[in-house]
């Protein structure tokens, strides 16, 4: 496991160029995002592959939308002072506004702008994909400052028949078995949520493709969220694929913070990727652990009744379980190197415990007479008299039985260790991977 | 579910009718109590039959026994004014008791009298059905007050070879699948144990035959208990029957009180009785869920081996837990019409939640959008979030697996709730009943 | 169940006996021991089989080592006082010490002698078997008062091709599916740890043999610990015969104190073995349960992976927690006849269980008419409502589904208490014993 920060530094410089777009479900945000994401893997070989997908193409129970153009808006008063600019905070613009160029007064002007009520001074984050209005955010403050008289509501924007774009990368692995990450690129200037999760997609594509052996298949999404997710879901034959060959999918979503570790389980909590990031944040400090019940990025999709694919989703602190969430707050002081660190390394010790990921068995009856091969004195780390039990507890469990996450929370010590005591039987012909026994 | 207590006014004046019949397992105070309750039924066009089953039939492992005949009871003293009589409380004489007309001293006459110790100014409810004894009950103080002296113990009855009564009701359904009502007629002048289960059963079939719509058959029995419910068991092939008919049953007893909801589980607490009784009581704010080691009513004979029939107690408060039980204490001023009805409305409640149970999945991948069809705005009860978040809930779980009891617990609100949603969302073509993907 | 101490008072003599014997996996003491057991069991007319097993004999993953003789160990001070003497203590000398025969000063001696830092003043016991080494063992009070000058360490010990001894006593029952007992004869003059075992087994093999009627076969197994066992499983075809024919085993190890009961489980804490000796212990005021991760005896042999036998170790105070353990403290005083009677009658309870075990089934549907049979008059102790309570629920769950220890489990009495309702069920013709209806 890298122990220093160099990915974290990667991935907090890649999210803070791709913070300045005007993200939303569709655009030129979204294609300069994919686009700065398309150049930072570059170098890895491995290509990102860009749909564009025309509006009013149907996607299950939904419609592709108009694409939105945003080119200005801003508030002026009398005096041509300009009270808001989305130069100054992409933010300030409602999602989807269409446009407007009309001097109101006070009173009509504030039925056009959303604060957040109980943060005066941020931004809140409001967009409005699917009733055509327009609309201006600002801080509460700001609002509660203006004097009466007269305002100009300036939008220079269009919502016209384009296109939804998303783009995927796939890197080839031994086996089409697959482990799939999902992430998203709609939402405009916020760090965590969710500048984060492409950056950590992306730096994931690199390392992945740097390894000298794959065992499985490893597939990227970046698309925009609910009707990115559905309108990728509903075609290609992309469900009955991925139901064939998903081993594990994980979204990735507001892992830039350093606050906590989190996961939301599946529907039904019982897939090996709610096993295997469930023993992952058990054995951080901090972590907490959601049900389904508090789903609300594209697990909801992946997990729908006939798509049943086995996703959580993965985040430092939760969406919606933090006060900066959806605000001018969620800026780029709110994620660091750190965060971004320490969720690239939960990301790679779940890989690489599925990487690994098999049930084995002893080769020989009874215990094996470990002094004559060095094996207490190889022995070094820690309590040796704890060494010594846990390695008798894996040879106890190597039954068939018992995966390395079985392994690893049965005896209660994390996979690496169990993968080590595991190498060393094996080097001593001790031990064998076999097919599951309760399969056979 | 009906909110008012019309219902439970006329349970209440039914059980008023039938509480001073003087009831036994056999005789004359059981043939009136059922004629009443047919009486009660004859508008609802549903048929009260009325088994009789002469002394001697073997019924298992039990023999019908003697019919019983009470026609007069009392302590005179020497100066022939009468201690108690049992036109005074039905009480009074021992159940079953074989006549007696003798004159006998203080000394002796309490060895034929039974008080309750703890409860000095209550007549305590006392049988002798298998064992032939006469006696007497009185309050503890009555009996204490008696000075030395000559008693006159008079008992006019009879044992012979007589009939045990029995009454079935049967309301069709759309199907021979059938839900069982149980309760018994053999407890004389008690109110809550039992007059108040032979007053829900009759207002039941009154209600149930009403409706225009029954998925399932109702059958209704009226027994005396133990011996009653073991002999219609042992009959007509009953067994076998109800094995491959009923869905649920319900033994109704002491449900005219207001003071708990009661259940007893089953024998392994896993049929869909435990499941829709343990879900509609788990919604009362004060109720007792009691395991199968509390039970004692006919419970026990539909739940003994080799019977195994899917039935629950349903009591307000559980015979045995109330200090009234089985004592004059428990008379008409114990139950009242608005502990009636919140009875009736369980069990109405059960109805409609199995009369409309089954599996439901979406007929859409993915998250169906709801914003086009209204299914935003059309919620409008409590907090319009919390709805939209109950409705995801259902959408995401109503994928062939869950009942209606599932969802309901699962997501943990009403099933009228669970139902109101999937009616909606069958109305828009989202959703559709299905097998239960389990069984496939 | 015998509630007087005869049999305690035999056992703790027994132990007594081979005390003094200087025992360890293989030699002479061995041999001495297995002869004693042999003589004690001899007047049952159940033949001890003792094997020989030539030193360099391949066992599974080990080799049985070289036979250990020790005929003297002393260390002595320049004026010819003996320090330490072998013949005071068989912990005295390092177990498997190579001989010596050298004058060398303090700091030297000092590097061969093993205390016990946190028990000042007892000898600790310490064994070399499988790295060749001499040593002495000596309380710390002791070593520290020894002055500088020159010492003369002598041991009198050989190591040579020779045998490992085991013995073997089977006593056939009406079956050849069996009960096993395992214990060991490998530690030098301690109490508890190891005399008690082999003890309660000789006394164990007297007892079954006197019974009338066996319905399995019950064998007896007294080998070193590991090395033996394993051996013995590597021969004969053991493991198959084992896996195939043994119903439950139990390793008896520290059976002599009063201090606890205790047990360890098996790999997945689910056999018969398991749940009999749960059911038993479960009832003592005081008794500790054990998982498989506390497992230290024989019983790890037995429940390795692909050896998977059914056996649990029973204890009264389990090897390794209590301050005697492996100390000269644990002598013939830290036992006593209670200890010994208190883990002979669980065994016999549990040996009583398991020749009882089966599920059962009412042979009348309904509950029976008990008072006709008088099942309510002869039951008489305790309260007989309570012993009524308990006879019906035996009645209820006897439908073909539990077994007597399902039984016990469910209704929170002793088996002993289950057999007696049961006996009286079958007598009166309303049981019959079934196979279990869970595996048709």
């Amino acid at each position: 496991m890298i122990k220093d920060n160099e990915a974290g530094i990667r991935m907090y410089d890649l999210a803070s160029r791709i913070f300045p777009y005007n993200r939303s479900i569709t655009g030129e945000g979204v294609r300069q995002t994919l686009d700065t994401v398309a150049d930072y893997i570059a170098p890895s070989g491995v290509k990102l592959n860009i749909a564009s997908v025309p509006s009013g193409t149907q996607a299950f129970d939904w419609t592709v939308p108009k694409e939105w153009a945003i080119r200005e808006a801003y508030i002026e008063d009398e005096k041509g002072n300009r009270i808001i600019d989305m130069k100054d905070n992409n933010l300030h613009v409602l999602g989807y506004s269409v446009p407007v160029d009309k001097w109101v007064d006070l009173e009509e002007l504030k039925e056009h702008v959303y604060v957040e009520e109980n943060q005066p001074d941020l931004i809140p984050y409001v967009t409005s994909y699917y009733k055509e209005r327009f609309g201006f955010c600002m801080t509460k403050n700001m609002l509660d400052s203006l004097k009466p008289g007269r305002y100009h509501m300036y939008i220079d924007s269009e919502l016209f028949d384009g296109v939804l774009n998303y783009a995927e990368a796939v890197i080839p692995g031994d086996t089409d078995e697959e482990i799939m990450f999902s992430t998203y690129v709609c939402h405009p200037s916020m760090a965590d949520n969710e500048c984060s999760g492409p950056a950590l997609a992306a730096e994931l594509i690199n390392t992945l493709a740097s390894l000298e052996h794959r065992k499985y298949t490893y597939r990227f999404l970046f698309a925009p969220e609910t009707i990115g997710s559905i309108t990728y879901l509903s075609r290609d034959n992309h469900v009955p694929y991925l139901q064939k060959h998903m081993l594990a999918g994980f979204v990735l979503s507001c892992v830039g913070d350093d606050l906590d570790y989190s996961m939301i389980h599946t529907r039904y909590s019982d897939t090996i990727a709610d096993r295997v990031m469930l023993n992952v944040l058990s054995r951080r400090p901090k972590h907490t652990i959601y049900g389904f019940n508090k789903r609300g990025s594209d697990e909801r999709q992946y997990n729908s009744p006939g798509v049943d694919l086995p996703v959580v989703c993965f985040c430092r602190s939760k969406f919606g379980e933090f006060p900066e969430y959806h605000t001018s707050a969620d800026d780029m002081s709110f994620v660091s190197p750190e965060g971004f660190q320490g969720a690239y390394d939960v990301i790679m010790e779940v890989v690489e415990i599925l990487e690994r990921n098999a049930y084995y068995r002893m080769k020989v009856l009874c215990e094996p007479q470990l002094g004559k091969r060095g094996l207490y004195t190889e022995i070094s780390r820690k309590g040796i008299y704890d060494q010594i039990l846990i390695q008798r507890d894996v040879i106890s469990y190597c039954d068939g039985r018992n995966d390395l996450l079985d392994l690893s929370d049965r005896i209660g010590v994390p996979v690496s260790e169990i993968i080590e005591i595991i190498d060393r039987l094996i080097d001593n012909d001790l031990l064998e991977e076999v097919d599951n026994v309760k399969k056979a």
